[in-house]
């Protein structure tokens, strides 16, 4: 087991020396350390420490009390400390398309994932069987837009304070920004566009429209602003005027599961830490 | 010597046997051929075949007439018939950068274009030395806004008849949709984003401020609407939080080069055929 | 449905223009048409062509017949004739990796391969529950060194005559030169490293030992040399000096579910021709 | 200006707090730091760590005489300590290919390299007036295998003590261990495939003979044993059976450049560590 320490703050000389002298000085053993400062004046620093705790001098809560204390009071700093024993709880939103989905269930199963899956919501009733194979709850929560406030009040129930992260693997209805905001920083979407190409509805087709050679998916936050949100991770594949709608689609799919994945799993790890509209991704 | 037939022609059946048994009764040779029909109904076709013409029964020219007569005539066909011994006249537009400028350069040189480069037109002068250290003829032909009219003319009283190819290697300024329609399908340019993201002025902050973990270069045709000709090129590469505005373009530099001379290299090479805002390429 | 014409014979003018020319006779509408000719003296030509065959003035057997009379016996032509409506028999062999076999399954389970799965077999039990619940059913043929014979014997008495691929999907016995002759070009394998670099046994450890910046996977053909077999596609991704041998691992197992679920697509939609010790893909 | 400080030492907890709490004390305000320990047992640290120099209480030279008294010499480090304002001299050995040549020349033209270049030897005088329009010194040295000894001399006494890198831009010719003993990890070489794979000669045709999918090139110091130093970049492209070996030499040219010139780039700014067989690339 590895303790994790994530640290924001105004930037100024001497951190890493005051967060490195103070972690060594209670026997703690840094494995990993990576560290950013935004240019703009005055700048922002981030940091993610892993480090061994075996050896501390004082339980690990008690390092984090002393930690705000000495160190991130006096340096204005905004800090969490977890460890990697401690599991995410994702709960995962989708619609009909399975392939994002099962991407995540399939490396949560083989242990792959710092996370432990709550259970998926889905609008639609299709899926039901192949979540329950993997044994993880299924709800089936209908989600037009007729009915939308009540199928949020009723997510907004099971959810909320259970689960760490949600995740939206082709979730085709849009939340409302009063649902958002109780998830701040916690709603990750795929967007099946190299964002900011192609917001919005069916971007294969408009992708196909536009006669693009690349295509490609995008991870973000989700933001009150629809697709707007901080981008976590872009990944793209070469097309051509052979290729179809449905071509761009199929190859679409393969580009979403890798890019959803490496997002759940980067969230889930602790290397996001997100500034503005931006992320700073520490992988 | 290769010759290369292209051709265009309202989709049916029979065109490929009418088009191979023409070359083969007349002593062609087919080294090369490729071919597309689009979904939309009804279809269009489109051809690109390359054949030895050493033991033709005819002169090329004659069959050229043939061809128009037997079979392009009855098809409907559009077509064109050429050879690898045809040298595409090349002339290149030019600001400041000379990435993309020395990139064609330095590949004609080395005899790796099928072009004969006429010479380089700037709005600057700056690049002067630089370009007749190639033995190219160099024209400065400043161009503001307020003298584009003037600026235009000249550039047309220069370029018009005598090239087959205007490629705007980072020529930051915009030419008029009159100057356009001049040499229609016969301007490449080079836009530094992954088009359409990011159309417009100065791409390379517009990335930065989106947060992109993606940036892209295009290769385009330019009609009157600026950003938006068919798209012949693209390429991207992955940059992160770490990444400066002047990182991307330093990145950017690179698949400017490479997504440019490749438009080059198939205008040059007969393979581009544009059909509505999209370009079918034999590549 | 479309039918699908696969052909090689020695190259000469006139292939394209005798096959084209009787299919449009016989009411063939040619949809797709790919082609290759070997630059060695005398040349090798292959060639691949889908038609809709609603239009024929014959059924398609007949359609062979005349062919092989007309077309093919004149220019020593192998051949074959096949429709999208014929699906490929599949086996898919594994030992204890699940990544591999999932992503054909899965695939195979949306309908996205042209192909029914006969079933799989493991010399570990490991996946007995795994493969069954897609449907599908599960062997266990142990297959030590000590009992290959046996082993090679039971598989051969299963499959033989009843499938028309076999999948090695991280399957991680040597078969014997005889059992491999039994199913010639009928045998896909994955390699976890772009071949020829680090054949043989543990490739991750060996790329982690020789400090390389790339990893790769190959899907190839298996023959009687080990590892040597017509490579049929290839994927890489960047490393660095922080990855251990088991984030190569976890890498690579990316790689090998995308290289391989290509390779077996292709083959069942009849895209590859093999010739020496190469591949042609009509991709 | 920045300084850069590069550490290697034993593994041990403590030794970003002893480095970075040193620094701080000194007024040096750190920037950027990278660091890596190996896996092994027991472990090897390395650091490099950027800091603005301007308010040092103690001249740069003095800072490193007292940082080897009090921080390296108790924990046993090599270190380095450098700044952005010191440039590496850089010769350049080339035989008749001038592509990886020009690219590093243009470059460093365009102040994108912190290096001078020191001059250009060459085996054949082809290059001689391309390499002089830039404004640098071109000897021709030829180096047959009947004179390697000779040439190898002269080449001594042209270079060292004079350069801080040998860039071995497509140099045909076999460097002898003893010529290569005299600039250890500082003689730069690009090989054309992504070894290990197609080590020794005519590596793009060794390619299209085993009928790869993929090519690469490879940049790696030079050490005596031809074609197995440290890999420090790697880059593919696709290829497919349409290429001829002549395509894959031109597709890999531009791989061999962007290869060189990024290793040329790290290797000058001091990012390149070497272990074992190994590189740490802190890009």
């Amino acid at each position: 087991m590895h303790a994790i320490l994530l640290i924001r703050c105004p930037d100024r000389p001497g951190i890493i020396s005051a967060v490195s002298t103070f972690l060594f000085r209670h026997g703690a053993n840094i494995v990993d350390l990576d560290q950013h400062s935004t240019e703009e004046e005055p700048g922002t620093y981030f940091m993610r420490l892993e480090f061994q705790p075996s050896r501390l001098d004082v339980p690990l809560p008690e390092l984090g009390r002393l930690f705000a204390a000495e160190v991130a009071g006096p340096a204005q700093m905004e800090w969490r400390l977890t460890t990697t024993a401690e599991r995410k709880r994702v709960a995962i939103l989708v619609s009909r398309h399975d392939h994002a989905l099962l991407e995540v269930l399939w490396n949560w199963r083989r242990g792959d994932l710092r996370a432990d899956v709550w259970g998926v919501v889905s609008n639609h009733g299709d899926l039901h069987s192949a979540v329950e194979g993997f044994g993880v709850p299924f709800r089936h929560v209908p989600n037009a837009a007729a009915v939308r406030a009540a199928a949020e009040r009723e997510m907004l129930g099971l959810l909320e304070g259970q689960v760490d992260l949600l995740v939206l693997a082709r979730y085709m209805q849009i939340l409302s920004p009063a649902f958002v905001e109780r998830f701040p920083q916690k709603i990750l979407n795929i967007h099946h566009s190299f964002l900011p190409a192609f917001a919005g509805a069916d971007p294969y087709q408009q992708a196909w429209d536009r006669g693009v050679k690349i295509v490609g998916a995008t991870a973000h936050y989700v933001t009150a602003e629809l697709d707007a949100g901080p981008i976590i991770d872009q990944d793209v594949a070469r097309v051509s005027h052979r290729d179809s709608v449905e071509d761009l689609r199929a190859l679409g799919r393969d580009l979403e599961r890798r890019v959803l994945l490496r997002a759940v799993r980067w969230h889930c790890d602790d290397r996001i830490l997100v500034h503005g509209n931006k992320t700073i991704v520490f992988s």
